[in-house]
């Protein structure tokens, strides 16, 4: 009997001297305008999304990363009628908003339409249905220069779901970019931004909290584990003018979220925002 | 001019279709009779020890493991007159446990005394000054038949500073040797145990957890980061007869402690017993 031959090797990304890899095969590879796109299918966690050689994102390992970027925001906002997502071609950030019933209008805003196009294709558990939702509308744009022409106080919440401070998303994590996303969210509404691994790239998840303070009366970083991003070890931070809402889940909310949740739960939220090493929390405050 | 060529390679570890590497260089390997002992050079984290090709601790990527697994217990502890740490061989658990002045006489039951041997070796600066602290009192012996002849209630405080369980830290996991510890720990002492990663060994650490709770009235696991570790997601289960007194720093204790640590601090301690994932949470209840 003739058998297809299966090519299973190491794919790793490489940080500062250290290496994470997952054995399987190289299902698809494409350089878009933006970046270099594969798709890598792995033996541990499913189909995974690399983007210029960097984990994103993989079938059996998103969800520690979406729901606690999402939650945090959207459990919390004054109300739900417009979100707006930067970044997120995957999906799964605009996944976990649809749960909200309450939510009216979600505008996704991405930099790479192959992105998406890739997305849908080969991680369609990752989008789910959310790419079929009718109050998904999405953009293919430069977040960056979208947001400036956006009016005052248009969104209840802000998710900002970009790659690393380097290439397209470096915009991302800059004091104007956070000026407009202030500027066009409502006071009691919230933002949230992944911002980092405080272990792997420890400098930039401080000033990237930094900039976020100045920028906003009420900022706070949020610690979790994404074990295909460096170290594992990863940060998101919330910010909101009127108050630290963000610290607080709307009960009503919790309860029709929490069951879907793998990660996120009211506990975890609470627990993550407190879990800050002892050296950061010092770093943070000087 | 003559330079001495250096051979620099990845050295990786490797679990389940997972691998996580360092560059840097071998220095030393030998067989003990328990195990492989393996000192690398990294250019990351500094010197680093492997047992049978896994990381099990490197200069700078310690403090996070050993303060982790210290502190809660000892702040808590009724008396700190008699402590035992079981494993521990690199010495950085019987580092932490010496900062506190109260403490009166530490027994370190270690199995290997290659590893105590290379580790003051290699990595002095991991037990720093414990080696010579007269409180400090090491015995080479097998931890599991140890703790069997151990009058009850001797101690103040057990840890148990193990490798992955299999080889000669299997019996380290299981319900006869809980019973032992439990015996012999004061009952207003506290108990704590590396508990493996929530994620690359996660019925191990689910396993672990319920075992403990089986055998003591109360135990708590709580959730870390260790990036050379399988997933850089680590656990501590602590544990006491009396109370949930491990969750209380006791506040003399804590103020000596805090500002010595990295990472561990009463806020972070607090964060981490609650940042428990949802499924976690759930399978635990189960």
């Amino acid at each position: 009997m003739f058998t297809r031959k299966l090519f299973y090797g190491w794919k790793d990304e490489y940080q500062k001297d250290v290496r994470y890899g997952l054995k399987g095969k190289k299902l698809f590879e494409q350089k878009s305008k933006i970046q270099k796109i594969t798709i890598f299918e792995s033996k541990r966690y499913g189909k995974a999304l690399l983007l210029d050689n960097c984990w994103m994102t993989a079938e059996k390992q998103e969800k520690q990363y979406h729901e606690c970027l999402v939650h945090p925001a959207l459990s919390s906002a004054e109300e739900l009628n417009n979100v707006l997502i930067i970044g997120g071609g995957d999906g799964g950030s605009a996944r976990e908003c649809l749960k909200y019933r309450e939510l009216k209008q979600l505008k996704l805003i991405e930099i790479d339409k192959d992105v998406i196009e890739i997305s849908r294709k080969y991680l369609s558990g990752i989008g789910n249905n959310c790419w079929s939702d009718p109050r998904l509308n999405i953009q293919i744009d430069d977040g960056i220069a979208w947001v400036k022409q956006v009016k005052d106080n248009s969104f209840d919440a802000i998710i900002i779901d970009g790659s690393d401070p380097k290439g397209p998303a470096k915009g991302l994590f800059n004091k104007e970019f956070f000026h407009n996303c202030k500027r066009i969210l409502k006071s009691k509404g919230v933002f949230a931004a992944q911002t980092e691994s405080p272990e792997a790239f420890e400098r930039t998840h401080i000033e990237s909290v930094k900039v976020i303070r100045e920028v906003f009366k009420n900022a706070d970083p949020l610690y979790g584990n994404v074990p295909i991003y460096p170290s594992g070890w990863w940060s998101w931070t919330f910010a909101s003018e009127s108050s630290r809402r963000y610290l607080n889940p709307i009960i009503a909310r919790s309860n029709q979220i929490s069951k879907t949740c793998e990660f996120w739960s009211p506990r975890w939220q609470k627990g993550s925002f407190d879990a800050i090493p002892a050296h950061l929390e010092r770093k943070l405050k000087s």
